[in-house]
């Protein structure tokens, strides 16, 4: 039977709905996709694959906050769901396939059940959630968090994007009720397993040359903000040894950053990715310079230990050039181990249908890092060509595409049995 | 006779004057002088100028480009003028002393001559000359230049301050006609030497507890504007080994240009006092960077081949990180060497009153660069407290300030004597 529903994935079916929906993300003046979280071009996406999930008679709802949901009924219609979900916005100028791979893909799995006449034990939900790329309304809440854990009428206030619109707006524009927003909140244990699949955004794939990345952690964030002050002075009469030039501290914590990086032979990526001087003129010596540094890594320890040294050597430099240093660390996000059986369900399936595999980090931050900590969570990875995403020039080929949705289903398949008591082999 | 100039010098009188014309530059919400060239502060402080020359019964008269011109009759007024010149504006919450000093110091040595009941050969002139610090019209004339070399009503065009006043308005406001400017340009031999008396603005004289600098050059200045460009990129999915981050290039300029001007000894000063980042937020490798390199020394061949090093390693580190870099280069101004004569005169003056004094060069610019192609040109400097300048800070002793302008004093009638064919002993 999975074989079955691995041989209905329509790889030219979903590649025209990938070139269909990006074409309707475009607005004139920009590159790519322009779908922004409420967006004309948002809505315009989400229109089309409503639509779509109307035609494969999965019931398409939106909920509060505007996740777009679609359900395959199951033979235990009470049994908690089976989530393939992902997301439909963008960055501005964004790609093809960053989102929309996951919530076609899952719906392309869904169709391939149908066609293969399986009908699952778990209903089988495809969900595109609302506002995950963060990209335009960069404070503003996320679908899936919205769904999975709640959020309140208040979390909107204040929440604006570059050109002053608010979200409270953009989500009426798009017949949403801001007030209602906690109804989208489900029950607890609504998840049986949640799975996602997605472009890598990175090269780490196209390095080792497999079809399918099995998601083993995502990565955790920490984000630093450091400001160094010295004196701003005239860039002539001060002499070198008198200076107390806060960007040449700065300028070393760029370099540290990226040596640390370096030294931890990819357990940690390191960003300094924001870089102000002021006052900012050609002849005056800087008296302040301020830095972002992000870590990412899945070794919480490695991470935080790396920072730790970061911040000592910046402490270092300030007093070695007599300068003051303020600094402020946050962390967006811990890492997230994902689910060992699924895991092991999806290296398992792409084995079976001898998809070259391997284990693999998300670097990035996705929708599987709010349902990890509530359901058992997988993620799949498909290669990005060039490790280009956020961009129009993203792009994974047709035949990894398709490896990807066919290991999807099958992982379905797989799960729907093992969590309805059954084993694979039924 | 220069005794009893010298003697007629009066620091408390001098030490008042300074200190009115800093009250007048007073401006609500701000501290220091805020004598932007052509404002109302400025128009008070030159009011009081005007009035204190009048009062010296030296003829003051303002010329086409705001000038402000008093004249002590010698006795061949035929003959060319020994001028003592400096500025009256100044920049934001700028200090009490900064071009200040030269101008009041300048009408001091005036009044100490007409006490002492001497009559110079040469004319000998007091000139404020305007907008010297292009604080506020940053691209507009300076004064001494207009007097110097003439400028064009078009040089004027385009012209505007911060908050979009043009010049030309600004001009008009004090009572100027901007299609006069081309007739503040004086008749070639018109100066017989240029005299500037002017805080260090550094940390050098301090070092070695002189009280008058003998200004041997105004340094050079070079400026080169960098860019590097590289791929903005996911700051958690781009592997470090595939990242061509730009900011690593400019951060390393900044520490390869604090480098070579350490390695000067005293050589040359350099400076990245700009430095933008793009697209600049946290979570993203930075695709563009570009910085500003200043360097200053009186060697203009060390300064141009540390200039030419630096771009060739700029160069290098483009490639190592596949970056593309473009720069330009310019030289607001070459180094520029003060008269030999005029330096010893400075020197036997200070020697002859027993004021401890040194050579050193200017590291800032000076109206006294647009003379010295002209005429023979000296600067005295005297000491700045902390080697804080253009801040409300700047501070020099009133007994540095005393020896100064009592050097300056016998350096004049020296001078005087001297052009006039005769000997300092006359």
């Amino acid at each position: 039977m999975i074989d079955s529903i691995v041989k209905h994935v329509d790889a030219a079916r979903l590649e025209q709905r990938l070139a269909k929906l990006y074409e309707l993300g475009h607005e004139p003046g920009h590159r790519g996709a322009m779908r922004l979280a409420f967006s004309a071009a948002d809505r315009r996406g989400r229109d089309y694959v409503l639509d779509l999930m109307r035609q494969a008679g999965i019931s398409p709802r939106i909920d509060q906050v505007g996740n777009l949901i679609g359900v395959l009924r199951g033979s235990k219609p009470k049994a908690a769901s089976l989530i393939l979900g992902s997301h439909l916005d963008t960055v501005p100028q964004g790609g093809k396939f960053d989102g929309a791979l996951g919530v076609l893909g899952g719906l392309e799995v869904v169709e391939a059940m149908q066609a293969a006449g399986y009908e699952p034990a778990h209903p089988i939900e495809v969900i595109a959630f609302s506002n995950e790329e963060k990209a335009r309304f960069t404070t503003g809440f996320g679908g899936s968090l919205a769904m999975v854990c709640g959020i309140k009428p208040g979390d909107l206030e204040g929440v604006v994007d570059g050109r002053g619109v608010t979200l409270v707006e953009a989500m009426k524009s798009c017949g949403l009720d801001p007030e209602l927003v906690s109804k989208a909140r489900r029950p607890s244990g609504f998840c049986r397993a949640y799975l996602e699949l997605h472009v890598e955004q990175g090269g780490r794939m196209l390095k080792s040359g497999e079809q399918v990345g099995v998601v083993t952690a995502i990565v955790g964030i920490s984000r630093a903000h450091l400001t160094f002050k010295g004196r701003a002075n005239h860039a002539g009469t001060t002499m070198m040894e008198d200076r107390s030039d806060a960007l040449w501290a700065a300028a070393e914590m760029v370099r540290k950053v990226r040596e640390a990086a370096v030294a931890s032979q990819g357990g940690l990526v390191g960003t300094v990715g924001i870089l102000r001087v002021l006052p900012g003129a050609a002849n005056v010596v800087p008296g302040e310079a301020s830095l972002t540094i992000e870590l990412r890594s899945a070794d919480e320890a490695l991470k935080s230990q790396t920072l730790d040294d970061l911040l000592t050597q910046a402490g270092s430099l300030a007093e070695r050039w007599h300068l003051e240093l303020t600094s402020s660390v946050n962390r967006p996000g811990g890492s997230v181990p994902l689910d060992q059986t699924v895991q092991s369900t999806i290296a398992e399936s792409a084995q079976e249908l001898g998809i070259p595999h391997r284990r693999i980090h998300s670097w990035a931050g996705h929708d599987a890092s709010v349902f990890a900590p509530v359901a058992p969570t997988g993620m799949l990875f498909v290669p990005s060509q060039a490790g280009i995403s956020h961009s129009p020039d993203e792009y994974t080929h047709q035949e990894d595409v398709l490896a990807g949705v066919r290991v999807l289903a099958a992982t379905v398949a797989r799960l729907d049995r093992l969590y309805a008591g059954g084993t694979v082999a039924d």
